[in-house]
């Protein structure tokens, strides 16, 4: 018998309370109660997503919502910048690559953060870019990006912010609207604390006058299909019922704690997380952690096996390294359902693993200094 | 307090037992754990397609995986024909529509279906024609296309046969490589008993040639990393976890029933819906009725009132017509988890809102007439 405790960035621990509506006799989404259900959740998402604009929930995972933000927004042979800092910036330029656009890439070395300034100069020497994509919280890295700086930048010219907010939303503050981002997208497996399955997109009347004019080949992810039926409180294609009725409740434990809140509870657990880190002698990684997950350098000859016997041995699911990364970083998310003894129980089992992988480490040292944090606060 | 009884074609209702799995702690999808359950799945899978082929799951509505066998096969100026009946006949119109192809139309009055000689002499005229879109059973009218035939005249050609069997397969028979079908689409609200958000795709050898030469532009619908990632018991990006653990207890179910019988079972139900429409004087819709939805035509003046006030006085959800066919027909499902007793539910208060809603009908008498039918046997 395994007990499990997540602490992965997606898919993160759900409440039994959210979980349990997904094993609810399931309703027809044609009706007026499954319309009452969705125009509530869509209400809500606006303020997650703090934005005036209606947010629109699509049946696939994160990606298929950024392929939405590049489809929808571009037509062949328009100018994007892509300012990438890690695996899933990348994508950005994976998605664009196949869509016979120009990309700028102002990109960074892995583990750094996008540099604004680096996009203005872009911005400047390229008059016709179209769109920005960046990312808010670069979860294979762990580093957030300064998207108010960003947004600022790129508010003052005609080309529109593009940001992935799939794994910061929630956890860390974020403003679509306020910081100017022009389209936000996100998922639901992250600070949403449900099952993985819905995606989340925004987009300011900025990014719809692009809409207007975009002819890159487009259907499920036609966004005006969304906008359409949004107006009736229906999705254009068969919702995924059990996961929107799920995402009510989850909507629900949010508003109780208060965004504010959460936005606080995640920035003492990334504190506890980078001084549990440090007590065992790892190096942090990332140069401007945030606050969802906490990435910390290992020794390449044990780094893939501390997942690994974390996950076999102990039930303790946590990340390691992605792409170069592999086998040299391990991250501990701290977001969603993902409390303060999640986080110590993750720490006293890394400290157990690090002691059989013959690292010399002194036992409960971790434990002590996250401890140590969460007492005294931020 | 409605107690809500589904007889929609899809969502169909969820078995309890798979519906609860759906609320168990989640884990994370690069685990051991998930891969052995994505294995049995993937393969499970291949029995109900009775393909030997791979299976790839998607988390989309069915329209994803209709999307993907258009942008995976094909490239700009690629001319095909789509053989419609209904409206998710005419689905693949739209999706190729945007796609900059050469479209040959070989579409019926719905109602009707598609005729396998007219898609044989649309081969002879158009003999570049690279892929032949149909659907198997098409909801929206409840006819059944006969595959079996179409499969034999374009398997003779250089051109695939791409097959929506999003509604029909499990419920009814379905031979994916015998029918010589090259792409089967299905999701998993249908036959699979299981909440929408995944949906289902296989591919003949045939049709992974035209793949490697397709030049549509496609990210997230990507057949080839769906394929890679299989290798490994992975999806290309985060899959809807508890959706799939849900669906290999819905197979289980289905494998233990065995699927042979459960298309006698839809059998026998589409035979006592017909009588029970037949007996209230409703005429039968449809030329060739399939076995997993039942259509009958309904007085223009009532029909989208018996839809709304089954739902709203007896929680009873049944569909109505879509598009031209809006208000003319009514549509029992008796597929996936619906059985003897749920069609005798729907008769039953079919017959009392045709009472109210000044239908001169008799009481009792199309529940009389499913049940002879039910007690007869095929």
């Amino acid at each position: 018998m395994t007990k499990y405790y997540l602490l992965t960035p997606g898919p993160t621990p759900i409440p039994p309370e959210v979980a349990i509506k997904e094993a609810l006799p399931i309703i027809h989404h044609r009706t007026s109660e499954f319309a009452a259900i969705y125009k509530n959740v869509a209400e809500a998402l606006k303020g997650v997503f703090r934005t005036r604009n209606e947010v629109y929930i699509l049946a696939s995972s994160g990606t298929g919502a950024m392929e939405m933000a590049v489809v929808n927004l571009l037509s062949p042979g328009d100018e994007i910048i892509v300012a990438s800092c890690g695996n899933f910036g990348d994508r950005w330029m994976k998605i664009a690559q196949g869509c016979g656009l120009k990309i700028i890439s102002v990109c960074v070395e892995w583990g750094k953060v996008v540099k604004p300034h680096e996009i203005e100069k872009a911005l400047k020497n390229n008059p016709n870019v179209k769109a920005v994509y960046t990312t808010f919280t670069e979860t294979s890295t762990g580093v957030a990006n300064d998207i108010m700086t960003i947004g600022k930048i790129v508010s003052k010219t005609d080309a529109v912010l593009v940001v992935d907010a799939i794994s910061g939303l929630v956890g860390q503050q974020f403003e679509t609207d306020e910081w100017k981002v022009d389209v936000a997208v996100s998922g639901s497996q992250k600070g949403f604390m449900l099952a993985p399955g819905l995606a989340f997109i925004t987009l300011s009347d900025k990014a719809w006058k692009l809409v207007e004019t975009s002819k890159l080949p487009k259907f499920y992810f036609d966004i005006k299909k969304y906008k359409k039926s949004y107006v009736t409180n229906e999705t254009p294609f068969t919702p995924p019922v059990t996961l929107i009725v799920a995402l009510e409740e989850s909507i629900k434990f949010i508003n109780r704690r208060g965004l504010e809140n959460i936005w606080i509870d995640c920035k003492l657990l990334a504190k506890a997380a980078r001084a549990g880190m440090m007590a065992l002698g790892l190096k942090l990684f990332g140069e401007v952690p945030c606050e969802v997950v906490t990435s910390a350098l290992v020794p390449i000859e044990i780094g893939a096996k501390i997942v690994k016997v974390l996950g076999e041995k102990y039930g303790v699911s946590v990340a390691g390294g992605q792409g170069d990364l592999k086998g040299k970083i391990i991250r501990f998310a701290h977001m969603g359902y993902i409390g303060k003894a999640d986080l110590l129980i993750g720490f006293a089992c890394l400290e157990m693993v690090l002691v059989e992988l013959g690292m010399k480490i002194e036992k409960g040292k971790a434990v002590a200094a996250a401890e140590e944090v969460l007492l005294n606060g931020l």
